[in-house]
């Protein structure tokens, strides 16, 4: 019986129910025929909390019991999985204690803090970040929420696929950027399920490729701490169950350079009027590199979108 | 018989269906608590040409005759209109020509010929638009299409306003950008026939009070060349079409300041993770700011996202 089902994930859709964005699926013309595809947009970066992973962090925080829920849940995270955790326990009643580096940005910080979360920062070069949080569960009781390593995460990211493939219907390829591997174990297992045809291929930076490596080589490989842009992929080396669940759905992974990654931000920006994160725009990347033949009809999605204006301009910037 | 009517919108949404995006209707629990109210934003950015423009040209150039759309059609126009009209042209085997001041920005000429417009140029001070449309008109044989004073443009803009309250229900607000005054006339005319209740309220950049002085004056006023970021609400006289419709459907007319719209703008990219020219946040600039009161459930029309990274990250640049 494998971890994690299609039905787990219909069970997670069922709960994200009215909670969760249904995100909106964009067409552009522009992008179909530079790809030479249909291509389906499910815009995850337009989901609270602006990413993904608020879909998997709530599954995952509305399974525990309610004694679990009064003491509460932990999470280290700078990233978006920080802000999902948060606004999953405020909206469950619980509370959420973070974990963020110390030099994390303020913005980031703000918003965890700002969905209620308790903050509790470490020096990430000193810190042990799993066993602070090992530490703090054990003093507070309280329930750790991993990003990726856990079945109901992986069942509640994979509900972006399924709203995806319930509207669209047939699909000849879904295109997930890979980080942790959560995504696209939750997304291919209920892609593979309902369209057993599908070619599902994840993306990873060139300098994150620990899963592409992985799956060639048939282990989890660990890399060199990726340099990227696209810090929700800068993963060393895949999460043993997301491993174990790619191996069986994941066709083929691709690799984009970071300037691939810049064009796809500004093609977003110009052309679709969204805001992608580095990592929210790897899949578009892919296709418009053409690095993915897509024939027929793609789904890609797009992660997230938090990126402050800023950092946003810094990043697009032409030579 | 007025102009338009419900029914000329509806008629106007069968020519659409399958051709212009039915665009999404984003929410946004920050925005809700910062305005006290539910606000539905009708993201027109996501249209076609990034824009709601393109609504009402293609119904206007889909009415009319086999012959006519042989001869071509013509438009002046700087800026979403003209990419409105050549895509439209385009969509129905016809051809258009745009007249555009000689200092258009590239990007917005290319996009327009990138359409397979004809770009013809003119000297915004010496030359007259409107003298020069006609010439072309008659000597080519073209049919003008102007960017609001026509029923069949005002019929299309309405669609966005339909689609928003065949979505959502039951509004006690409608909040839409004026410039023109085609969106609307075109959005009131349905939002009072399906909701009679319902209070439609227009919003205006402060230096560009044509439409507000107007209403209260009882009739069109003029006046000077608005400076405003809200390039596309720059008009210095409401037309009298929609003038003569807008007096019925439109119960208020806020403005809002420059600075409001900048935020508004910010908010849009860091909140909602989309892009929004200045014209297209004057809406949530009204809400954000308490110029509209809006208790209840309030409908927004974001009416484009047409603006450059580059120019973007200029507008919102703090002190």
């Amino acid at each position: 019986m494998p971890a994690v089902t299609l039905d787990d994930v219909r069970d997670a859709a069922t709960r994200l129910s009215g909670v969760a964005h249904h995100t909106p699926v964009l067409r552009s013309r522009t992008l179909d025929e530079r790809v030479g595809a249909e291509v389906f947009l499910k815009c995850e970066n337009l989901q609270r909390i602006g990413a993904f992973k608020f879909r998997g962090a709530y599954n995952a925080v509305s399974r525990l019991a309610p004694e679990q829920l009064n003491k509460g849940v932990v999470a280290y995270s700078s990233g978006n999985h920080a802000q999902a955790v948060a606004l999953a326990a405020a909206e469950l009643g619980s509370s959420a204690v973070v974990l963020m580096p110390e030099d994390t940005p303020q913005s980031k910080v703000d918003a965890t803090a700002g969905y209620g979360a308790e903050i509790v920062t470490y020096d990430r070069y000193t810190g042990d970040r799993v066993a602070l949080g090992a530490a703090l569960a054990a003093e507070r009781g309280l329930a750790l929420i991993p990003p990726y390593e856990h079945p109901h995460v992986i069942a509640g990211q994979g509900t972006s696929a399924l709203e995806l493939l319930e509207e669209v219907g047939e699909l000849d390829t879904l295109v997930v950027p890979v980080g942790g591997g959560g995504l696209i174990a939750g997304s291919g297992t209920a892609a593979k399920a309902l369209r057993p045809g599908i070619r599902v291929v994840g993306v990873e930076p060139a300098a994150g490729d620990d899963t592409k490596r992985s799956l060639e080589a048939g282990e989890r490989v660990k890399i060199d701490v990726p340099r990227t842009i696209a810090d929700g992929q800068a993963a060393e080396i895949p999460g043993e169950l997301t491993f174990s669940i790619n191996r069986k759905v994941v066709d083929d992974v691709a690799l984009v350079t970071d300037d691939e990654v810049r064009e796809a931000m500004r093609f977003a920006f110009e052309r679709l009027k969204i805001v992608l994160e580095p990592s929210g725009a790897t899949g578009i990347a892919a296709l418009l590199s053409g690095r993915v033949p897509a024939p027929g009809k793609a789904g890609v999605i797009l992660s997230g979108g938090n990126v402050s204006p800023e950092r946003f301009a810094e990043l697009i910037a032409r030579g």
